[in-house]
């Protein structure tokens, strides 16, 4: 297996891209789209690596599917990213303090939002509002310990 | 809807046990399942909560089953938050810098021996690692960018 190749293009991209919009709540959110939605597109890439190297062969059509995942995916969880941090800063504002709570509320907020757009049932919108937030405080709690 | 029964709940729990147990490592691991598990024991509360308000009856046998599925759940995410913190923490003492790498080292390691763990093959443990890279390189983004 080649993986030399594989660490090689996981340690290359620098994600150093700024963006000033004067507004700090949409420098934020347009800052985490760009960063997550690169994570991604890289995450995406190495899978489809992965099974080029698995298969032994690169044909013109699987190429042009994996650009096509890579967008999708990418912007996708930079949406979410974008919404989640911008959500983040502005319970951050409301709020006036700096703790787990606002990531849990952003979460939250970000899970209803997204399963809200996605065309989901009340329910499906709960259940994701819920996992969301579970999810942000889980993050927001690793965060700490490490 | 009676939500102020539902944000009363989520804002009490303090997670603040500690075990000392003498080797940092140990320690983190520990203190990460223990904090991520209530994380995950408390979400499965609160869709349980959710179900039980929108059925608007509690049955003896949905309690049972509630409390069964908060400790599944709980002790699965405690166990990957431990293995992944305990993860971080080794990388983090073997290439001797903390940056958002051992958090994709970690993360890539941890989604492997929780996918190899359950008996997965061998194609859905590098793309287990791959997912796992991804998403702790971007909650470690998110971090620093809040």
């Amino acid at each position: 297996m080649p993986r030399s190749t594989f660490s090689g293009s996981v340690t290359s991209p620098k994600v150093d891209i700024i963006v000033d919009l004067g507004n700090p709540f949409l420098n934020l959110t347009v800052d985490g789209f760009l960063k997550i939605g690169t994570v991604a597109a890289t995450k995406v890439a190495a899978e489809e690596a992965y099974s080029i190297v698995k298969r032994g062969s690169v044909s013109h059509h699987n190429f042009e599917h994996s650009l096509k995942k890579m967008c999708k995916e990418g912007a996708y969880w930079g949406t979410v990213a974008g919404v989640y941090v911008g959500m983040e800063y502005g319970f951050e504002r409301i709020r006036g303090t700096r703790d787990w709570k606002n990531a849990m509320l952003g979460g939250a907020l970000t899970g209803a939002l997204i399963s809200a757009a996605c065309n989901n049932g009340r329910d499906k919108i709960v259940t994701d509002a819920i996992a969301g937030g579970a999810v942000a405080t889980a993050a927001e709690f690793l965060n700490y310990l490490t």
